[in-house]
């Protein structure tokens, strides 16, 4: 088994998806898809980056001249795979057609492609349908490799040693943004990249799972909700939410959040083979609900993660695919009762008979002092 | 005339331009064309946010709920647009369907739409044919109003105070990576909301236009390409490029750098009302040839820049669309014989008469002692 982070039979892992899918070939631009198969991390432009993978030939990248360098130094490079540089005035979407077998019915488009290129496309290649390269690609990103689960339990390290120095940020008196702009540095500072994204939702806007930083004062007594995350070196992103405290919260919010503590172990430990996302939701929103706090509980229970923030398996009722070792997923239950709210979020992997946290800092309240 | 950055009528600007197009509606979701028409800077997510646009009808916001609170505090909230809110479990996709009119058969979609958001749309509304929404947007947002412009100044300045402190930064025995730190911190230090890219090509690095940041060691005598933006919390782009050497550059470069700040300037002074970016482009071009040196500059001259760092208009061969005053484009010629490279670049906006630029630091090599 490989521990290669971007293994070079990846690729033909994706043009046998492709093959399998009734796809001619699928088209993948800059994004996680990309680097997933490649290991390069392009950028996203207006000129076209694609590689092209036919469900029978060999790939190859469409590349505009000025990125030839930057593709040829990325581990595609290694690769072997083609590079067809494109120069200003060419139209690298009429070569991409020319390139593929004509009338080819199908064509994969990576989900995140911008619709302007697909359009491109569409008219390049009249007769395609076009289907999100995403189903093709998923069954494969789902499961992660001991590599990719590697990299999101470094992912994980790093990011619990941030919330291991909010304490030293978070102080009475400080606002939002202040707090938010020292946990950014400490981000990249502990290892990251790239800053994803920084919550530090104190009182009332704790109450908002997806609040912005503002310039509210954070006063004593007020539990304070701090969701961060970001992309490491790797590619692989971290996410994790951890609920603070200046000085003594209120008894209220004491009594709701020992039931989220409980509710998350309970969905934690309800991840194994086999399980639905579905069932892991309910194991939270079950306690939570128990407790008559299920109304207050409004979003999914978590969301896949990998080379990015958001992806499948997503925690939520009506997923009904079973569990399989090797997906990475968040297990996040809220409570928001207001004028305050708490939620606890660790990185899961499942394992062939339960899971491992990414995230190993403790889920109790942190009383700063 | 308003000097609102995001003035309100912008929205009737485009249901007008929707109808004219013969569309039945637009389909904005998250980027520069959904903060064009409300000011809201919304995050790029997996669930749908998407602001539509009916040619004969009432603006609705479709929002997922946990991003209410941010939608109804961003600009677009003092809009009175109707927002209509997604739980996790809804299709978005279906009520944006059944709020059009039936049988629709044209819509646009935002140019970086995510593909697959586009697929979901066209089974949503299965008769109607897909059109890029920038087309539709274009002739408005490549046309800035005075707030624009003035946002693009304060975008300017704020950048030209950072290569005004790159010789803090820039010395021999450092690498690119850790001159490239520095000067991203101070490019959020000196305004700007966030980092787009920095580049610093040194030495055989500056022959690439697009080098990324590597652990290469500067050393004396080499040149060095520093070319860096952000955007500004306006969600107007910056983007300047200047050349620097720490000590004397060798002979040779200093001949076509001669050439490079010609060409430049001759360019720069081609704009005005009427004249076309292939002759923008051609009046740089031009120079650098008749010195010999034009198969070392391949790239186009420029490239549009507002709320996108690259947009409409190109300045390049083939675009033959007159310009108009408030049209804003970098000019940046280069010359990449090796082994070194240089580019000089500004923004600027094309006034009644001439042209008004946005970076106002001289063009000299700036030598490093």
């Amino acid at each position: 088994m490989t521990m290669e982070l971007y293994p070079r039979e990846r690729l033909g892992l994706v043009r046998d998806a492709t093959a399998r899918a009734g796809l001619g070939a699928v088209l993948l631009t800059p994004g996680a898809d990309l680097r997933y198969v490649t290991g390069y991390d392009a950028q996203e432009l207006e000129r076209l980056t694609c590689l092209v993978v036919p469900s029978d030939g060999e790939a190859f990248l469409v590349v505009p001249r000025l990125e030839l360098p930057a593709a040829q130094a990325s581990p595609a490079g290694a690769l072997g795979v083609e590079m067809v540089a494109c120069d200003e005035t060419d139209d690298p979407y009429a070569l991409v057609a020319s390139r593929l077998p004509k009338g080819v019915a199908k064509v994969g488009v990576a989900d995140r492609m911008w619709a302007v290129m697909a359009l491109r496309f569409r008219a390049a290649l009249p007769g395609a349908e076009q289907i999100a390269a995403g189903g093709v690609l998923r069954d494969l990103r789902m499961r992660k490799s001991p590599a990719e689960v590697a990299a999101l339990r470094e992912a994980g390290a790093a990011i619990d040693r941030v919330h291991r120095r909010v304490p030293d940020y978070l102080k009475a008196g400080r606002t939002e943004r202040e707090v938010g702009r020292d946990i950014a540095e400490a981000i990249t500072a502990e290892g990251h990249a790239q800053v994803d994204f920084v919550i530090v939702g104190s009182g009332p806007n704790g109450a908002n799972p997806h609040a912005e930083l503002t310039d509210r004062v954070i006063r004593p007594g007020e539990p304070v909700v701090v969701d961060i995350g970001g992309t490491m070196p790797s590619g692989y992103c971290s996410d994790s939410t951890r609920n603070y405290c200046v000085g003594e919260p209120p008894a209220a919010y004491r009594a709701y959040y020992e039931v989220l503590e409980a509710a998350q172990r309970a969905s934690c430990e309800a991840v194994r083979p086999g399980t639905t996302p579905e069932a892991v939701d309910a194991a939270a929103r079950d306690v939570i609900a128990a407790a008559g706090y299920g109304e207050h509980f409004f979003h999914r229970t978590g969301h896949g993660i990998g080379l990015e923030s958001h992806e499948d398996p997503y925690i939520v009722e009506g997923n009904l695919e079973p569990l399989e070792p090797g997906m990475a997923f968040s297990i996040e239950p809220g409570i928001y009762p207001g004028p305050h709210g708490a939620r606890i979020e660790d990185i899961v992997v499942c394992t062939k008979d339960g899971h491992e946290p990414m995230n190993t800092t403790h889920h109790t309240l942190t009383i700063i002092s």
